[in-house]
């Protein structure tokens, strides 16, 4: 019998979290901090190892220091092309891991996708979970009705305009994310396909049956956190508002984390900012060939990072899918 | 022999402004006061009338009390609706008259539509213009060089994501527009094509030959002034970045205050603010059909409004066309 | 036996709020909606009764359709001069009411001031409270201990350098208040004593037994929420920053809501926004005569207003001080 | 003859920026691109060495490329302990030199410091000049009538409450000034008079004349650029606010950068945005013992940096103190 089942059938588990001190990092000890089932046993960062944690007594410690089969799971919240590794480190130490990077995305040392909306059954038997982008969050779960649906017209690109918060740019000094730099701008990057985040979508979308072409432009909003994806859904025939709320409403009615608007109504980040939700609204546009306009909102830090983790450690523990999480 | 061909021959003309305590109007009176050939004669408010005008010495007055006969040029720049309706009377006074508003775009009253770039010749010899949209500015101008090319390809729609500002929507208290509701957040809003800008940019593309399906989607900024449009053009065929700088490049050689970025440059808001300028960067993307990225990015206030106002006045009265303008 | 009485043996009451579409109004809702004991029966708005309250399913309805006597608990959060009439007008109609406003700070209608931290024993037994305002919430708190040692010269005036974001100016439209005006910009009002705060703030000192001089001087902050008052506190003799955060913990040893700062430390607004608490800073200066540095922030909407009518309702029925407010 | 005098005599003198990609760096580029009389010759960044410098043909060279001897004057805005170093390197090379640190502000290597409002006649026949710091601009300009007038009271301390954009911190990449720290926060800094322009304060007063204690409180404000100082200043006896802006008025009735409000009027950030200005407001305050109350605003990187310097390098070099610049 090894930790994991152990774990299993434990009221509390211990919980780790490599790479605190970035922006993810800190949403995972807040939401830890009120998770009923969830008691913090480490917290690294590199940048500020030995002091204390925001809101704690405990402090920092390097990941070095950090004694990885003390916990039962562990959140790996390092920058991209470390992180994966740290995290195939921490499931070999026994912990069941949920990695915040990009780098087990595709499926490297076994880790599941870890989009519960869509996938649900097969994180609920990973011990390793790769945690989705924040973009692709919100994307994949805009348009997985559509394609189930079989109303997208693959004749013509999917075009995703989106904007995120800098926090989704992480917390390392950088002089293009400066206060001086970031205010009173707003820019695109990462234009012409070339986000890494853009084989993540290709991967699921084939993934939903759904593989089509399509052109994701990011943008830099000057607000902390929140982004918004305005995604014009090439259709086969035309759908009015009201036959595209139904859809996405019959499509997401059990859960509980999907605010699928009402006709009319669009969402913006103030609504979803601090909650686990992606919330999607919708418009028809008076234009051939047939055209949907589809607007999602998320938290880049909770649904589209910490918050979706620990969801996915919700349903890997057996605990309730919504425990410790604002809908 | 009229005001109008006297005041041609001046070296400096009177200058009136309606509606000058609005963000284009206070841009409107920075403007005259740099610029050497104008004097302003009149600056009128019905909010802030009596008050004194910041930075100067002389008052507001009530559009009432302003004496349209006494000014050479005279700027409209009140609210949709009411516009229009003072700009024909000032025109009737005899002055020059340049509107800001959407009222006249139409061509009512024998308005010309002011888009010197495009449109130069019919300014030069108007008494009446109309002064294009801020986002129309940034849009014809990114797409004229494509049409006139004959690359577009019309069986699919552009798609124009576009973000403004919160001066695009004037200084009149809305709750909306407050820094509590803005801040920190993100909207899309008249989507579905039903933006006032929508027939003003489906007119300019017709008359440009270029009538074509777009899909036009603004949102607002929380930020005070530019305005950044991600346009993602249908082409014929594939256009490698390098061919549409060539192309652009070529199109706009001898216009001042058109700025075509190399190849890897992408326009922000930042680099134009403060500028009468409209600049334009372009991404190839490796999808099907062919299909390319063009970014374009004005400030709202002054290409978008006061700065092209003061071209047109500029073209109409003989002088250099940059005078008294940043390009 | 009056409804009051049962009330407090209820395991939940039925809560109105008076002005529900407010910043205050809004975060009471928020605060309202999970407080295990608190169960929402009316909200009223004038400017949006009838429309759907965000995030519930009841709709706002106009006060004068507010059955007052269906509630037992009423928070009433209109603006000055309007919201004392109607919480006298609830408390008549039997409720326990928590008025947000300035209106009866001074004791009209028999309210008592409620400041939970200074004067616990007068809200317990109170039914018509007075809610303090945002800025002497923070003043009074961060004062009080060094009142009550004797410390401070009251021969000098204290100096109160005050900056709150925009949320504690209301949510009425004025164009003072867009975000075009207030961001990148920053300004003082109310200067010279003239703010309607500088009263309540006289005579809570002096009923604290501290009259003394000072010069109140509040800042309109480019941010949504937050107060920071910088506090120049002139002092019989110096007092190490060692011994000043030493006699501030033991003062506030017992209160969950007041957070005394390590020596070294200082308060920003990031530390307490969302959360019903004073931070409070210290710093010693090398000046004669001798005076003491004290920073003190608040959420203004939280602990400055809505949360501290959550706390003074918690006193009155009963309940824990802290149930639904985060500490 | 040396390079000097031949400079002196020139219509158009060459001119160098060391350490020309900060925001100081960047303001002096774009105040010497419209200055008349001015050059560049080279622009000096290490961090972007042999990129294009925005808005201009020529590229950014490191400094140790840069021929000092080529320009009759030069800029130098190196960060604190570097660039006072090269500024004498540079006066050894024969330029005329204005330091932006604060290196030379004590004098050393005879450097005069230059804020002409208060010691023109020594810039005047300066070859290399300590341009002052911001806080210390405005602080001292706001002070001195007063002091000259005698009517301080020293026995108490100046209050003096200072809040700042972000850009006064400079553009090195820095943790605490990422945008996600920085917006939505506000915190005092350098508390306790331990920050670095109070020595520069304490010495520039008592050269005034006026030794007086001080309490100097930073803030760092959530914008861009922009100073506001809020002085309560210990008065002998009680000035009413019209005669206080009589005697600033009176004081300052040459200069053509400081601004003296009108009675009832206080400055803000927005109004000396982009200008080489000091905007002084004033209250009288109902208070015992009496204090006037003073608030000063300026932009940190003209007045309060680049333009300042350029203002210096007018008087040296002889012509119109406001060349190039906007009052």
């Amino acid at each position: 019998m090894n930790i994991y089942s152990v774990a299993m059938g434990k009221r509390e588990v211990g919980v780790g979290v490599i790479g605190a001190s970035g922006y993810s990092g800190q949403e995972l000890l807040a939401l830890i901090g009120r998770h009923p089932r969830m008691r913090l046993v480490f917290a690294t960062s590199e940048s500020e190892a030995g002091e204390r944690i925001p809101g704690r007594s405990e402090r920092y410690i390097s990941v070095q220091d950090a004694r990885l089969g003390d916990a039962d799971l562990i959140f790996c919240s390092l920058p991209t092309d470390v992180s994966g590794e740290w995290s195939l480190r921490a499931s070999s130490a026994g912990a069941v891991v949920v990695d915040l990077s990009s780098d087990l995305r595709s499926g490297v040392g076994g880790a599941v996708y870890g989009l519960p909306e869509l996938w649900r059954d097969e994180i609920r038997g990973a011990r390793l979970v790769a945690n989705p982008g924040c973009y692709p969050t919100g994307v994949l779960l805009a348009l997985a009705p559509a394609i189930r649906a079989g109303i997208v017209d693959t004749s013509r690109p999917v075009v995703i305009d989106a904007a995120s918060g800098v926090t989704g740019a992480g917390r390392s000094p950088k002089r293009a994310l400066l206060f001086g730099e970031v205010a009173e701008d707003y820019r695109a990057y990462g234009v012409g396909n070339r986000h890494r985040h853009v084989p993540e979508i290709a991967r699921s979308l084939a993934r939903l049956g759904g593989a089509c072409p399509f052109i994701f432009t990011p943008h830099l909003l000057p607000v902390r956190r929140g982004i918004l994806e305005t995604i014009h859904l090439p259709l086969t025939s035309h759908l009015g508002v009201g036959d595209a709320v139904g859809l996405w409403t019959e499509a997401y009615a059990s859960e509980p984390f999907i605010e699928v608007l009402e006709a009319g109504e669009l969402p913006s980040l103030r609504g979803v900012v601090g909650r686990n939700a992606v919330a999607l609204g919708f418009s028809d546009v008076e234009v051939e060939p047939p055209t949907l306009l589809v607007v999602a909102t998320l938290d880049n830090l909770v649904k589209g990072a910490a918050g979706q983790a620990v969801q996915n450690a919700n349903l890997i523990f057996g605990w309730r899918e919504t425990e410790g999480l604002i809908a």
